[in-house]
């Protein structure tokens, strides 16, 4: 506790665009169905995606100052990711804090706490999934941390990782995995769009897949 | 497990149009207070109301394999309905099987469980209510059922029920049932609208429902 | 159980109007971070605040006769809150006693348990803030109480109280107390203000607040 | 609602005591995984089992008049299984209720709702299987129905089925099955015994399944 | 908050271990059904009954200061009460402070948080409600108060009031009810007695309360 | 995923021991406030307090098929450590595996999902924390890995890593902090065993820790 990580490697802003365009779901699978924040972490606006390199908060629960602290360590394109040492609904974060994150580039927050000021949030584009939302304030008493590996939601999340966020919930990509798994999600989406169209041309899964032979051979029986 | 039953019956298409018109809450009373799902079960959009024919499946936790061998049963105004034999809050369901299952006119699903892909299956104009949203695959290994009595958040689903759902959850009405259920809900709309239109004049509901003398007995004090 | 007090006392209604523009958060750190309501309690539309006297209801748990009682005691600009003597997520209330309400002036409901009728409260700009949607109805056999004293989501709440709601949630001011708690509003408002706009040109929170001599007295370290 | 049936079936009391010696996890593997109650349904006492026939009683919320309708109907051996119509964490039984019911035979009690007086109920012991402990009492003002099918804990219960009940939770075994499922929980437990031997002299399951050569298949890879 | 209420009133002790010996169920009936806490409130041991003076702690979340100070306050008989103002599972008190507390002649703590140390606590005879169990340590930043009204659990609990727990969970007495509750309480118990020997020797409720004629006229129907 | 790793390293036996009889709330303490899985992890048992290397499991939502895997993997006074890749309640683990388990010197099972035959584990003597108790049995159709890098319960458990479980809850000590942390640990026991005298003896922990100056520095007022 009460370490500011400062130099942190970030990856390539155009790969980790085209991770935000793949979107939560395909990620996930593409990386072997790791890195996904638990369902608890909702956004609070809808219809939004964004891809960014973590920028990581330990936080004492109830205590919002390492916001403060993280703020200046943001660079255009960031994401706080804040994970409370004890779980809390609390609301961290406002319209205030998001004025000062935006005003250095960063465009979205993931915490497994509370936010408030909900609407004025949303006008401003600025992006929240959160576990909660409330209105009751913090204090600013003891230190946590920055841009330390945290536990986020039950997904590891590292300083620089890249995060990607939908109305589906939260995935994290290590750093170093980053192209890697690109690459996988092309793979999907390419494949993805061949069979959209087979399927609403009205092909049957069952057969695309050719699913019939192992259901026949697990037993399944059709009346 | 492992069985499909192909052939059921479905109501009347008029009949299921004019439930869905008259809404969860209405047919829920008229057919007196049975058939509701949980309050857990909520819709992923806003402000859509879907009435259709239940096509039902018992899914293992995490498996999402007996959906594609349901979509092969599905006919136009479907609705499926899927229960997993224990809780799980996996997404079970996105844009693809969407497609699919769209593609054979079927409008909705009613899972308890989760879905993913949230903004494409809105967009798409196709209906959920799930009890989780998450982006976490599910699996192809083990057989369910189709087609056969299911108990999806509470409420008993036989194949062929008419299944009403908007913003206040979801209702089952027995197939066999929907005509008299039905005629008990054009009752009370009618007797709505003319309630409504004494209710919006000023008039009290003590009044109109003649409350005071039973209040009074039961020995409510006015200070 | 079974008392009706007819005449409270309310607050002016200038300063309800101006508590309501300060918002939930705005004004639950200006009364010394007190009168929250929990943060189970969500409102059913979205961007929209309100604010005004409170009309408390005791309820039995499914049963929503009081609130028949209540509506009589509604004059322009009240607020119903609601409390059952026990947990419960049944759909207390709907469209017609929400056209009931509104010919009395009534302009939202608080109410620590379900609703129904969601998109028609909507539609006729009914605030509804409650922790359940439910399209499960209640009786009207137990007696309850109208403005009497009440615990809702945590919250002490006595009749006349000043009920602001917005999308971060539900705070309650004493009367006795809303001019002192208004000016502290106000306070915080204009140093927000002011504090908005240096955030906005990039200054940092930690000069803004001083905050770095005690960060360091704490003990933290920049690696 | 409102409806008593008098005469149920009950199945064979030496079958229904041997199903109860084989326990929950055992029986409900023998009829196929079906009929177990959701793990919310916890025991009040530790290392107790119980094994009954069912009389069913749905009660609405907060009301447990049924009950006191119930016991009339209850014989040597019977075991009350309790719905709500809607979600209720209040105490629906306690010492009283008991005494009642022990005086007829019966020898516990399921219930997806609260029980109080628990400390009595133990001593008197009396099984109890509940989803709440509370001593917010009930009232007796609306009817339910005793005998009828119910949905308990997500599981489909028929009055005249067998419930068997232990730290495990509760299964329900249909009435017409009952030899069947019982000659497969027999087969069951003589196999569980001989594997168990070999089990405690250290014979693997990897082993004594013979997984090896499928988990091979499936790429199981030795580090 | 920041304030310590040195001086408060407390009840008759022999009051006060009459109205434990009625136990909770019974004294919450007998105060018309208020005061009860919610039943997420739970005993860390099995088998206890308490009863005390109430000496209040307001803390904040994560924060155990205010128990410290309290701990002062303490005189024989009392049973601390402590509600965070902010939701928080974290574990607020162990065995340095309950032996602490004992000294003091303290039997009990009452809490909507979590404690820590229970295999101690229980060794000790110290009783806990808590609402949840955790190692979590809690910091010594921030203030409280102690001996002003809180709201714990959803009860209303002013210092001074009684306090009575056991297995069913935790009731509130406000100090000028006392004589009056324990008065009503005994009449209760009283006519239970007589109940309980009727019923054990095979009488209905359905006679001994002469319930069979409303049952008739509410509809009920004996098939 | 299906991977298995075989050589995994573990800390000298005698710390281990050490560290359990410190206990949770201590160690926990003692590394500074991390690595305590969350509340919901509970024990089946009472009084009981193990400690033990970690053999961790990933396993699939349903499947304890990697239980047979890890079990060959076990020696004397490990623990193992299960966490599914999405949450689940069902009943993986019961007393055949704990035969299989105990036969190779395990002594105890932690496990974010649920477990059955609870009764006979209590009996074996088998310790296990858990979040659910259900007789939901698994399947066995898809690989997990074994002694890979696990979060349970919010968590970070590597395979060696010290285990330590009380009723307090579960924690992880890394296997290479082992010995400063028992360091830590034995200060603090220390410690506690002279302030537990004080305090036994009536001296306040306002003046052992002098808190009076810092607690009227921050404003707090004596009424």
């Amino acid at each position: 506790m009460g370490v500011v990580v400062q130099n942190i490697a970030r990856a390539d802003k155009a790969l980790i665009a085209r991770l935000g365009a793949a979107g939560v779901a395909t990620v996930h699978e593409a990386q072997g169905r790791t890195g996904l924040m638990g369902a608890r972490m909702r956004p609070i606006q809808q219809d939004l995606t964004i891809a960014g390199s973590a920028v990581t908060i330990s936080a004492p629960p109830g205590d919002n100052w390492m916001i403060h602290v993280a703020i200046e360590q943001l660079q255009e394109g960031d994401v706080m990711v804040l994970a409370p040492t004890s779980p809390c609904d609390m609301g961290y974060f406002g319209d205030l804090l998001a004025t000062s994150a935006m005003a250095r580039g960063c465009k979205a927050l993931i915490i497994d706490a509370g936010v408030r000021d909900t609407r004025d949030l949303r006008k401003m584009g600025f992006g929240v999934w959160s576990t909660h939302v409330s209105a009751q304030g913090t204090v600013k008493e003891t230190l946590g941390s920055v841009n330390v590996p945290i536990i986020c939601a039950g997904a590891l999340v590292n300083p620089g990782d890249i995060v990607i966020a939908d109305d589906d919930g939260v995935c994290i990509v290590p750093r170093a995995n980053a192209e890697t798994v690109m690459a996988a999600a092309q793979k999907r989406l390419d494949a993805e769009d061949a069979k959209r169209q087979r399927l609403a041309a009205g092909e049957l899964g069952l057969d695309i897949y050719d699913m019939r032979p192992r259901l026949a051979e697990k037993g399944l029986k059709y009346l």
